[in-house]
């Protein structure tokens, strides 16, 4: 029998770590690293630092592989996700099947929460044969955003809308709630907003030695945020941010 | 100079613990725990025993103190909850003017995470005087949630709204959403609704050695979850649950 335990390990702190996570990587007799590319080494680079700073039991493997690449050209943008994940749990049962053959314990460090905005749980359901799956929580870059800005992420009693930048981008301001938390912002969304009434909670390499926090009226810190991001991405190759809006009426 | 650490302890199992949630239990020279009446003694004990689990720094003291209780009589919603926040600021004043005067490092663990459905950053704010005050994010009930079922909590680039039982008994299902997560519900929201579509993920005293878990069709699960919740509640004398939803089209 298999078990696979997607780990949850924050964002980018080790202090972030829970004891479960860490129990949990202690518990593996394999932690698979993936390999996304030089342009995002910097987060297989913290995988390894947490597997080294906090892995006590000498008889866990670690084994790095390649994650493949998603193919951007697909027209059918389900159909391009749906392949890639397959691929994806192809090199995921490769590796494990070199490593430890049909049973053990299986670990993946993964970003954040292996439950928001993360393929791995519907990944591991595909792979061959299927694992028991087991989920640690991790604390999500939602959390580090608010804890950086000691921001109450609901007013009282009212709800909050969690989208992606493109949502934001083609939808306008979500209709029913006056807090929207964005994710997945390969841009800068907000521009999209008339920013009048709006407030900011932006961050970016977020529980990273580098991070960066700005907030403020939009109208006033949003050609603030658009100029430090566009910098910020030039002198890492990269960047992750996130952002909160309210409307205040 | 005061400082106020407001610090996430997740939502009953003490492995939810960061390991910066330990540091600064530690880095404390105070911490606060609140009695809120018998009802809520088992959140009282296990802030207390996370406090003797996790505490190591000797000069670090523990007041506990009553929280005052919120005049539910107050006609106005709004002015209730701002009557009770100055109470509560006023008690925590007390109890850390008598403990420590007018500097020092005061911790308060947080059920959950600070930043979600949560009061101490605007109590905080009301304290005289002012502290600096820092968030640790602590795993909130929504990820021990979808932990427990395994769970995906968005579907691939969508979004999900986070609300409460009164809003959505109030306004039925929300616009422009199909993943809906159900907080602070004091009942069965969810039976206000239309179950016909509707998948259920519901889990009671989450991350605690009494969790319960059910999921499936609404029209099947929904009333088992009612039954079961009602015997649960009476058993323990208290429940604290919470649930998404989904729409299958």
């Amino acid at each position: 029998m298999l078990t696979l335990s997607l780990i949850g390990i924050g964002c980018g702190d080790p202090e972030q770590l829970t004891r479960a996570a860490i129990t949990a990587i202690n518990a593996a007799d394999l932690v698979l690293i993936p390999r996304k590319g030089s342009a995002k080494s910097d987060l297989a680079d913290l995988r390894r630092t947490i597997c080294t700073d906090v892995l006590a039991n000498k008889a866990t493997s670690i084994a790095e592989f390649d994650v493949p690449v998603r193919d951007a050209g697909e027209a059918d943008y389900r159909k391009g996700v749906d392949d890639w994940h397959d691929a994806v749990a192809a090199a995921w049962s490769r590796t494990i099947a070199s490593h430890l053959g049909g049973e053990g314990k299986v670990a993946l460090l993964i970003w954040g929460d292996p439950s928001l905005y993360d393929s791995s749980l519907r990944i591991a359901r595909r792979l061959n044969p299927l694992p028991m799956i087991e989920v640690v929580p991790g604390i999500t870059s939602i959390q580090a955003l608010c804890a950086a800005h000691a921001l109450p992420l609901n007013d009282i009693g009212e709800p909050f809308l969690v989208t992606t930048g493109r949502r934001l981008r083609e939808g306008g301001w979500p209709q029913g709630v006056d807090t929207v938390v964005v994710m997945l912002d390969g841009g800068t969304a907000f521009q999209s907003l008339d920013p009048e009434g709006l407030h900011i909670w932006w961050g970016a390499y977020l529980g990273m030695p580098d991070q960066i926090t700005m907030s403020g009226a939009l109208t006033e810190v949003g050609p603030r945020i658009v100029a430090l991001r566009q910098e910020a991405r030039e002198r890492h190759g990269w960047i992750m941010d996130s952002y909160i809006l309210k409307r205040r009426p």
